[in-house]
């Protein structure tokens, strides 16, 4: 299958520099793109291969600056990433086969439960009393579907996926392999010997549309209520929801971070790799938190910029960083000081006598 | 169902304030309790609550100050989250079907595999040989029993736990979803040619009674010996437990925490999210470890309170940080002084001369 | 079964000192062996256990120094840890039952999927479409093999593993339970209202031979291309690698650390537990970085120890954190010179005055 410059340029609304009849039919990196291969450049850092690559087109952004001669055709776009992750679905659309469809056997669907139109249901799933799973709904081999579930339309759940009872998962969500959906929040009494006391958690996780969660995630259900994943929110691998967490829509959060109970993350919010926060505050609209920081209170002014163990303003922190790295030199300026200033006070003590 | 809080006040002993004949038929978090409901009040954060809620009942501390007037009747106990906690488990009880029974087909058992009475074992789960299972012990879909496996009465895995061949666990543990006990410990022995010798892991792992653990934990098997999780210890979600680690009795770590190789944790520690724990340390009974410290060596005091990475004494590692975020302004100062100094240097050598 | 001392010092080319006729009947570690036991001190921390073990046979580095009187009959090698690995294996050999074979039932396997010689399939394992199996592969219960996925010879994937379509695993890997590979990339294009649209991951993951990986691991599939693990390579649990990343021969990476899109990972590194990589950087050959950094730019220098977060040269870092711990005396230090400084001033202003 190939494409011409000009079908792609049309495809995405770009602007063609060079040769329109370039043909590619095959998509790759920049930096390990070959002839015929369709590639793009977004991120600056990879500016360089512009002038090296042996890609036939190259999607960029339109205010790209081109400052040496170029090979290659280039097609300008507003948004090259978004560009070209629109013709990655065109073409995974073309190359997948039609997906997966039916009910595979051995699986276990409780007479109780309700399956939509057009859904696949893989192997060595379960699915439990009174679920209700939407239409063109694919659940994977080896999930496991508690009680009373509810699944909407197009929603997609990879192998080994695990949502415990009464938890509600809205329309083309996303679900990695190996995530827990539901599970107890980590709620214990202490007791005056020590030990502690179970708390029943009795709530339950609600998972609204267009959200997609990464692989060996844990959502806790929360004590009572919900704990609550808004529309349109892209959580990573290995992260760790806490109970009663509210995570508002749009917000995206990096590997291995994790949140602890009933803190509630705005909307817009883009949280690093590796975060931690405290439980029990809240995160303004639209705030950045740098990776490995860790929130231990509120946020209150919206698109605030956070780093460090505790976090606080992203620029002073660079600043408090860059300083730590010379200590040692500080604290010889310091002693240097001290000296000077001992010399200076027995100089004068001498004068004066 | 609904209760008054005179019947509420009795199953608790707890004292009443207000209107003993008010009604509740569901229970909810303070800051959504609608009329009818039943909620309460540990955590001081929370306490505005009180003078705003719509809750009908508030079960709180004995020891609560009351400033301002108040509409529901209010439940005094001496720990109000464990007086909840209480009632939580009576009402769950309530409204939970009576708990799953009997064996699901398809699952697998080996011939040699002992079930005590009374057990569940879901479809899909598989259960090796010479597993001996307790009596009432539940195994949801999914989860895989390794050979000589042993479980106690009353134990509970959710869906897609796996348990490693000869580990052993208690009475009454609880193991969430997708966490895997028993795996190799990370032992390589490294070799002339920079390529590393693995180091059979031949140990198992013992959990003990009343032992919780949460998501996606995961729990090695030691090298020879015993990875050992002492009775009542509370484990959250995504925490690594490395070979030959014992964590003492009623010891609570949270979410995404880490403890290396052959380290002993000792009894009543409290452990918060993200820590790192070195290997071949010990942690002296009582240790509270502030969340996402990285603990670089044994802790010899008891009851002692640790922050920062690497971590040590709470309050003073609290000063430093403070100071972290001033030193922009301490470099100003030191260099403002550096320029007296000079400045009085010359004075005085201008003077002498 | 019972072996002497100068049995165990022909199987590892070890020298004797002490009686060669000693017997040990089983392995334990030196600080809980007992009378017939044969245990190894590689780690000094263990040397003092020398003095005081029941231990029979005891394994130790050439260049060991003996301090005092000592009773069990010592093996000198020139690797005690080494030496020991190799004698476990054999003694596991020896202990284990001859391992799984066969194909368990039920279990499914696509009809176009090719399995080789002596594979053992357990029970509720899926095989895809046209997946390639080696010889004498051991896929434990509960797995997912996706379509097109080829594993060489003589790898084990325990309970539970997750392999996405059209990964390819190499010859003598082995993977633990809970371990996904292949879940989409986390990459996902801003639009201008606030929400993400998914850029497709259509690359996959190549993991080559002699490769161990932990529990509850996640590796991403790339974008395009391949995320790539080389030959050798240890993993332990719960390590995020995201999508495009390729780590070196021989590289070792402790429990909980996650690398960021894109990275490049040389050859023998080594990293500590809970360790963070930004996306997009290069890492030296033989780079050691410490438990809980944070590498925020590439390492262009082989062989660099490096830690803190942001992580720098180990040394340096060091003075800093030490300095960090004495930041209030250095606070108060720079108090006292200020006054000082004052006192001289004014000094010197009233006698020139």
């Amino acid at each position: 299958m190939q494409f011409t410059a000009q079908q792609v340029a049309t495809l995405i609304k770009g602007k063609i520099e060079g040769n329109p009849d370039a043909k590619v039919s095959r998509v790759a990196k920049i930096e390990e793109a070959g002839e015929g291969s369709l590639s793009f450049v977004a991120n600056p850092k990879y500016e360089e291969y512009l002038y090296t690559t042996h890609a036939s087109i190259i999607i960029v952004n339109d205010n790209l600056e081109i400052t040496q001669p170029i090979t290659p055709t280039i097609i300008r776009v507003p948004d090259a990433y978004s560009g070209f992750a629109y013709l990655l679905e065109k073409y995974n659309e073309m190359i997948s086969q039609t997906g997966k469809k039916g009910i595979e056997e051995p699986s276990y669907i409780a007479k109780t439960a309700n399956i939509g139109k057009d859904a696949y249901i893989g192997a060595f799933s379960y699915i439990g009393e009174n679920a209700k799973i939407g239409d063109n709904v694919k659940i994977y081999p080896g999930c496991y579907i508690g009680d009373n579930v509810v699944i909407g339309n197009n929603t997609k759940l990879f192998a080994g996926v695990k949502i415990y009872d009464d938890c509600v998962l809205g329309n083309q969500v996303i679900i990695h392999s190996g995530t827990i959906v539901g599970g107890d929040g980590f709620g214990f009494a202490p007791q005056s010997d020590g030990s502690y006391r179970k708390v029943p958690q009795i709530g339950n996780v609600i998972i609204e549309d267009d959200v997609e969660v990464g692989a060996n995630t844990t959502l806790d259900r929360a004590t009572m209520g919900s704990t609550i994943i808004k529309k349109g929110v892209k959580l990573d691998n290995l992260i760790q929801i806490a109970h009663n967490v509210e995570i508002g829509e749009n917000t995206v959060i990096a590997a291995q971070s994790g949140i602890s109970g009933s803190t509630k993350v705005g909307k817009n919010v883009i949280v690093g790799g590796q975060v931690g926060m405290v439980g029990h505050i809240q995160v303004a609209d639209g705030t950045r938190i740098n990776a490995q920081s860790g929130l231990s209170k509120s946020v209150a002014d919206p698109n605030t910029a956070l780093t460090g163990s505790p976090a606080y303003d992203y620029k002073s922190s660079l600043k408090s960083q860059a300083i730590f790295r010379n200590l040692p030199e500080l604290q010889q300026r310091l002693l240097k000081l001290e000296e000077m200033v001992e010399e200076l006070k027995s100089l004068l003590n001498h004068q004066i006598r």
